[in-house]
């Protein structure tokens, strides 16, 4: 009886041993390379979409929500559905829309469910080639990780 | 004997009645209350200390680090040292730093301790009044609530 109980002791302890680990949070490291992973994939996503001419695909990167933010200069628009109308009416035509690169991305992320995004953005057009830096806070909502917050700024 | 161990236990059932709701952490709406008040407090210290003349008390509202980020246009700016020289260097007159104005003001918390701040700013000066938006990261650290990353654009 008292062997049976040993063996018992000695079996819940090798399952402990086996289990803990896997129930562990992932360390600093991994979590923030995570992060980092997914919100790199996002703006992939984005920029591969803009550049086969699907702005609501580009769009998709973005909070469905009417409380998304973008900001650049001196004015804030406010609202998926009004910033994708704006899009459609400014970048009518291929031409327009150019090609669009997304470089020197730096993620942040600020605590489990928020990151901040920095980057250079670049539009490759026929006649001019604007440019600039945007700043992105993205949260981890049911849809996955989505931009909520978009400042962007342009060499002048 | 067991009158007072009843005693003893209902004494432990008072303390605990007490002491737990001290121990629940604020409500969410009081946790962005509260982080919302001590992001406010850092930018009215900061347009206070510009409106004196004091250019490092201005920089006291950011995070004294070599990673201290400042976008603006098409160029990143790194640490609080590099950006306070810049600042007396361009800043060298109480006319060239004019009245500073923060206004329209939107805090929205991510996790406890980190949070957005989207305002406006404007320069009130003798010969002109530049302005535009800000997008600010805010992080608690020791010494209280500092802005880690600063994107500001003007009116164009």
């Amino acid at each position: 009886m008292w062997r049976n109980y040993r063996w018992a002791a000695l079996l819940l302890v090798a399952i402990i041993s086996v289990s803990v680990p896997a129930q562990n949070p992932p360390t600093p490291n991994k979590r923030e390379s995570r992060i980092s992973a997914a919100v790199r994939a996002v703006l992939t996503a984005q920029s591969q979409a803009w550049n086969r001419g699907d702005i609501e695909g580009y769009m998709d990167g973005y909070a469905r929500s009417s409380d998304t933010v973008f900001v650049s200069g001196d004015s804030v628009a406010r609202g998926w559905q009004t910033v994708l109308d704006r899009y459609r009416k400014k970048y009518d035509s291929r031409d327009k829309m150019g090609t669009l690169t997304f470089s020197d991305l730096e993620i942040t992320p600020l605590g489990n469910d928020a990151a901040l995004a920095l980057g250079r953005w670049h539009l490759q057009r026929a006649t001019d080639e604007p440019h600039g830096r945007f700043s992105l806070i993205l949260r981890r909502i049911k849809r996955g990780w989505k931009i909520v917050h978009d400042h962007s700024s342009a060499a002048s």
